[in-house]
């Protein structure tokens, strides 16, 4: 049994490298290379495995599972500029895939906890692209 | 190849156990254990499998599809309260994880019928929360 | 200017007439009246309009206005029986268009204090159908 | 005979004033007035009004209507920083309001030159704030 | 009060003048110019108003105004070919502003025989495109 | 990890064959086998699945992939009828199932070309119908 929680938030971020030129900045990521930064409304889907307790009829408490992704995605990234002030997010590059795989590395501990395993990460950037990640295998 | 079906319904529901005092049940089932019920608009999402006909280009024609969901389910739980009068879910925590188990139950053989293999059953209970069931295995 | 803010809950709900026979309820309203309750996901837009501030870009603070919507009406009507618990539905029928209307009840007075005026109240009870009420002119 | 198109653009931005103290505007405008920005993927409607040609059944042709959106507003604001580098935001707070009037603005003159009037504008920043601006009355 | 009632349809059609070229059909209604017919996924929203009955809670019976609406527009639009089969369409060029005005022709009269007041006719074309339209003034 | 585009475009079809009958037609594909056509608004998502890279944080250009989409499907089926003047839906029953199954086998090879692997292709016919296809196994 699979459950799935969706969240929501905002951030600014820019696609570059330091030891890109600003035209290469710009061939390889076009606009998102702004250096004046740009931002998107993220929605994040989370999903979680695991059995069906006969006690409860809940894989996990959804409102726990809520909490943990606040606390551990929601409440750091939220408003924030991901380039400069998340710390999950520092030594990365900006991408979707990165923030996905980031994500991943955030929860799967803390999802252990509430008895349940991480199945997938899934971001979408805009109505129009996302990614899914489902941790290394 | 897959097919999807979306269908709605609307139900009431109450997450309680009886073995449990009315503070246990608020503790664990939060404001989903109010004795005077609430609801939800349900969405459900029923996806089979099989080989395309190369008579029809169909692995199952969607029109008899809907009308397995139809008469299995939209039928029996529409407008209706799930704790108390809904068959496929006498005995079960009215859950939407045990929900989408029921409705994996119902489904499971009359889409045999049709030549083609249930894949899996997701249920929205909200924009915001889902399950999804692939069966035993 | 106007500004929209969406808001979410759920309830249980019944429509019927205690002077109609069983019989006559189901003729006029449906699956809706089944005495086991149903619900459903509501969804909510209040619209206020006023001048911008000068001094905040703002008509009102979103944040103000979500409170407002919160304390008057999601903290008592959400995982709840309109018919039983909601103390603004008390003697009404519980339609979709009395609902929007004392809605607005609730909220005209109170947007008045953060210097906007309500300007709708439109209430989505399914994907398919919402009434939109404007107040008494 | 209203006719309107849906657009979209991404930008960072902020919500401060500089005559305010850091504390000040965190109480002002929260979350919003981080000083390292944040961002949103806006959606733009724009409602023209006009009649229908007994030549082409249009009120305007909507490929010419997108282009004068993408050309004054899409081209400008997409995957920039709304404080610092769109032109007709210059000296405003960035506000959805603000921006909603600055964008009225810009479309009022070239949307007459298509034989239509423009009627409204209305800027989703979430999925759950929205503003609508009808123009000075 | 206004009560709104969303359906949906799918139509093959196509925009041309006889009395034009080809080539000046391209010109004026691009691709939607193909001779060979393209198709949509509309979208209605029909919006009436009326006083709420104290007797019902209603404006009208919402499964009443889904049949009118079935029987008046999507029953004879629905998968069909809105320049050759449909009657309502007969003689006009088959533009969104057109279809949406023989919609409100169709349904003004019966929408009179249940005590309500048709306001206003919605038709979206794609997610980024729709019209409404309010009558004759 | 996977990344998915969303396209769209819409298309007149008819499902028929031609060795069957006009009743034995209208049995089998029921309103689809209208021979006057009609159509839809198909949304398409392609999944693609590769490792990111280090360099560019990217499994794969979006931008890129959205090119290798229009050049090879949108541009060919947009505003077009699938049956008559779609080369890759040549000689093959115009189902949501073979379509998807032609996408696949157009996009297969120029994917690889761009350094990652075709996951799946799902295409949506309505917001109740969709297919998922994952190529030969």
């Amino acid at each position: 049994m699979f459950i799935t929680r969706r969240e929501h938030f905002n951030a600014a971020h820019r696609l570059y490298r330091e030891d890109y030129t600003d035209s290469r900045n710009l061939e390889v990521f076009g606009k998102c290379s702004n250096p004046n930064w740009h931002g998107h409304n993220y929605v994040l889907y989370v999903t979680i495995k695991g059995e069906v307790s006969p006690e409860t009829g809940f894989v996990a408490n959804l409102k726990t599972l809520g909490e943990i992704i606040h606390q551990h995605i929601i409440d750091k990234i939220d408003h924030k500029n991901m380039n400069i002030e998340v710390d999950f997010m520092k030594g990365r590059l900006a991408s979707t895939e990165n923030l996905a795989i980031a994500i991943w590395e955030e929860l799967e501990t803390p999802i252990k906890y509430i008895g349940a395993e991480l199945h997938s990460v899934r971001v979408h950037e805009t109505e129009n692209n996302y990614v899914e990640y489902f941790g290394k295998h």
